[in-house]
C-alpha cells in the first residue's frame, strides 16, 4: 500500500484503504436505492441496478406508522410548497423563520406538556447540539450517560467538554451509585433514552426520576423511537407513564413515526430561549422548510387525536412476535414495536439480508457491528400497521428458508459471541 | 441571582442568566415570523403578532436567486411528495436511501466535475461532519483554517481533534509561511470559503491550489454562497476560474441558491466512500426526504442551463451598490452579489432594522457580534432576481429616512469601533 509517492503524500491512498479494511471486516454498507409508493406503503420499488427495478416490500422502515403517506400530511407539505415555496432561505435569524415552523414549535410544547419548543435541523443535531449547549451552560456539569445512548447523544456529551460518568444500560442501581459519589450541589445532567431502537426495550424513567430528584441532578430523555407511538396523545413512554413534567428536556424526532423529518427539544421557556440563543449548530444553519415542517406539524396534530395508527402499530408487532417465535425463529425479547431477529455472525446476517431481498423481495437492513455489539448481530423488523397479517406470513415462510439455506442455528449465533 | 435553593442548585437560574446576559449586551435576538407568498418574492407576510400581519418585502434572503418559488421546483416537490411521501422513513443504511436522493448525488457530482458526490441534512453538518471525517482519517492532519471561515467549518476543525493553525483571512503569504514551516511529507489539509457571506469577498483560490500543489497538502472549499450563482452552470467560483479540479473537495448548499434544503461535499470516488462509511453525523441521521432532493435536483438543473437568474441577480446587486452609493450610504467593499451596509454599532444596527421593518415594511436583519466583529455591525442586503428598479428606490429612500432619524453617520461608527 503505498502512501507517498516519491517523498509527498498519496492522500487518495488513505482513503483507499479505510474503505478496504471495511471490505475486509465484512462491515462495508451497500444502501439499498428505494423508491416508496404512496398509497401501498410498505411496497416500494428497488432500483436493483440503473436498468433492473423490482418491487419489494420494506420490514425496516423507521416510518414506524405510515405517517410518510398520510393524505393529510401530504396535503400539507404540498399547500405550503405551493404557496411558500420549498426552502426557508435562511437561517431561523436571518429571514428563515417561516409561520409553519412557528406552529410546530407551539405544538411540540403542547404535545410534551412544556412550556417552549425548539425544532433542529435533524434529531442527530437536536441531540449533539441540545445536549452540548444545556451542560455548557451550566457550571462544572457531570454527564450521566447510559451505556446504550445513541451516536447523537454520544456526540452531543462529547462536544460539550464536561465531564461524563457511563452508567450501565437501563441499571438504576449503578447510576445512583455514581449520583451518591457526588456533591449534591454539583450540576448533574441524567441523558437516557426512552426507547432503546435496536432492542426495544425502555428506560425505567419513574425510578430515573426519582434518583434525579433525590440527587438534584436535570433529566434529558431522548424518546425518538416513542414520540407519535405511545401515549393518548403520541406524547411518547414519558405520556404513557405521567412522567412527562418530571423530566427537564424531552427530545425527540419529526423524521421517524411523523413521517417527515428533523428532530427537537422541548423545556422551559428559559432553557428553550437559552439553547436557542447558545446552540451554534441551532444559530447556523438554514431552518426547515415551511413544507416540511407543515408536514410535520399535520402529522403531529393528527396523532393527537387518532389511535388507530398506534393500535395497528402495536398489534401486527405483536402478531408478528408470535408468528415467528411460533416458527422457532430467534425473536429477541422486546417489549415495544421492535422485532429484533437474532443472526449472531455478521456475514451470516449480511447475507440473509441479501437473500431475503435477491430472492424474497423483502428488504430488512442488517444489524451489524458497531451498531450493536459483535455476537449480537441481527435483523431489525418493524412491523407498521399497514404491515398485514399476510405479508406477516410471507416474512415468516421467506425468513425460515433463509435461515435453513444458510444454517443459521442458534449455534452459529454463540459460536460468533 | 438566586443559584441555589438552600443546598441544591436553581438550575432554571442559569439558563435564566444566560438568557439575560444576551440582552445585556443587546445581543438577544427575535426571530421575525414571515410567511413567504410564492409569485411575489421577495414580498412576504409579516405576522407581527398572534393578531396582526403586515406585508412586508425581504432585503436579507439566502434564496439568492428566488429558486424556492420556482415552478419547477415546486413541482418537483410536489409530486415527489405525492408519489413516494413526506420523508425518507430511515438512515441511509436502514432503508432512507431514496432514489431522488441517489440522482441528486449523481447530480452534484457532474456540477462540481466530481467522481461523486454526498448529501448531508445540512450544509452546517456537511461541513462540521465533512472536514472532521476527512481530516481524522489522515495520519497527524495539520489543518490550516482562514480565519474568517464560517462557524460550521470551525465546529469541524475543532471535532477532528486535529492540529489546527488559522491563517490570516486570504492570505496567501501568511498561508505559505505556515506550509513552509512544516515537513513536505506531513499530511495537510487546508480548508476555506469561495465567497465569505458577510463582506463578500472571494478568496484567491488560485493562489491557494498553487501552494497546495507546491507544498502537497489537500484543499477543501466551501461553496455555499456561490453554488448556483457562479460559472456557467452554477459551479461556484471554481467552476467560473476553471479551477473545480484542481481542488479536492468541493462543499455547498441546497438550501441558499438552489432554493431547498441540505448540503453535501463532492470529490473523488474513494474519499465520498470513506466519508460516506465513517462519518456518524452522516451515518446516523435520517435521509432527506425524497420531496426535498428532487426539489434540488430540478433547481440545480435549471440553473446549469438557464443564465437569466444569474444574469439578473448581478444586475440587480450592481444596480443596489450604485443607488445606495450614490445616495452617500455606506455600502462596504464586495465584489459579489451580497450589499453590506455599515452601520457600526450594535444598538443603533438593531435599531435600525426595527424601523425599517416596523414603518417602511422593509426586512433587513441586523448583523452583530459574533457574527461579525464588534464595530462593523452591519444591514446585510441581499438582492435578488425578483428585487426590481423600484423596490431598490424604496429601499434607498427607506435607509436615508433611517439614518437620518436614527443619526448614524460614519462618526457614531467609528466611535463605535
Amino acid at each position: 500500500m503505498l502512501r507517498t509517492r516519491g517523498d509527498v503524500m498519496n492522500y487518495q491512498q488513505f482513503f483507499e484503504d479505510a474503505v478496504d479494511q471495511l471490505h475486509r471486516e465484512r462491515r462495508y454498507r451497500v444502501f439499498a436505492d428505494i423508491e416508496r409508493i404512496v398509497g401501498r406503503f410498505p411496497v416500494a420499488t428497488w432500483h436493483r441496478s440503473a436498468k433492473e427495478t423490482r418491487e419489494i416490500t420494506i420490514w425496516c422502515s423507521n416510518d414506524y406508522l405510515g405517517m410518510g403517506q398520510h393524505p393529510k400530511v401530504i396535503a400539507a407539505m404540498t399547500e405550503a410548497a405551493q404557496g411558500m415555496g420549498t426552502g426557508a432561505g435562511g437561517t431561523r435569524n436571518i429571514s428563515g423563520t417561516n409561520h409553519p415552523l412557528v406552529e410546530l414549535e407551539t405544538e411540540l410544547a403542547d404535545l410534551h406538556g412544556k412550556e417552549a419548543g425548539l425544532v433542529f435541523t435533524s434529531g442527530y443535531v437536536s441531540n449533539a447540539t441540545g445536549i452540548a449547549t444545556i451542560a455548557k451552560l451550566l457550571p462544572n456539569c457531570l454527564i450521566l450517560s447510559d451505556a446504550l445512548n445513541h451516536a447523537s447523544m454520544i456526540e452531543g456529551v462529547r462536544h460539550s467538554g464536561c465531564e461524563k460518568q457511563i452508567f450501565r444500560h437501563n441499571d438504576v442501581a449503578h447510576l445512583e451509585e455514581l449520583l451518591k459519589a457526588q456533591p449534591l450541589e454539583r450540576a448533574k445532567l441524567i441523558a437516557f433514552e426512552s426507547v432503546y431502537s435496536m432492542d426495544g426495550d425502555i428506560a425505567p424513567i419513574a425510578e430515573i426520576v426519582a434518583l434525579a430528584k433525590r440527587y438534584d441532578a436535570m433529566t434529558y430523555i431522548d424518546e425518538v423511537h416513542a414520540v407519535g407511538m405511545y401515549g393518548a396523545r403520541g406524547g411518547g413512554i414519558t405520556e404513557c407513564e405521567g412522567l412527562a413534567t418530571e423530566i427537564d428536556v424531552i427530545e425527540g424526532t419529526l423524521g421517524k413515526a411523523f413521517g417527515a423529518m428533523g428532530g427537537y427539544i422541548t423545556g422551559s421557556r428559559a432553557l428553550i430561549d437559552a439553547v436557542r440563543s447558545y446552540a451554534p449548530g441551532f444559530i447556523f444553519t438554514t431552518a426547515l422548510p415551511p413544507s416540511v415542517a407543515a408536514a410535520a406539524c399535520a402529522s403531529i396534530r393528527h396523532l393527537k387525536s387518532s389511535h388507530a395508527e398506534r393500535e395497528g402499530q402495536q398489534r401486527q408487532a405483536q402478531r408478528a412476535k408470535d408468528v415467528l417465535r411460533a416458527a422457532g425463529l430467534p425473536v429477541m425479547d422486546s417489549v415495544t414495536h421492535i422485532v429484533p431477529v437474532l443472526v449472531g455472525n455478521a456475514e451470516l446476517c449480511k447475507k440473509a439480508s441479501d437473500r431475503l431481498l435477491e430472492r424474497h423481495g423483502i428488504y430488512i437492513q442488517p444489524i451489524n457491528y458497531p451498531t450493536v455489539p459483535r455476537g449480537t448481530e441481527r435483523l431489525r423488523i418493524t412491523p407498521s400497521p399497514f404491515h398485514d397479517n399476510a405479508m406477516i406470513e410471507v416474512l415468516k415462510d421467506a425468513l425460515l428458508e433463509t435461515w435453513e439455506a444458510l444454517g443459521i442455528t442458534s449455534q452459529t449465533s454463540s459460536q460468533a459471541a
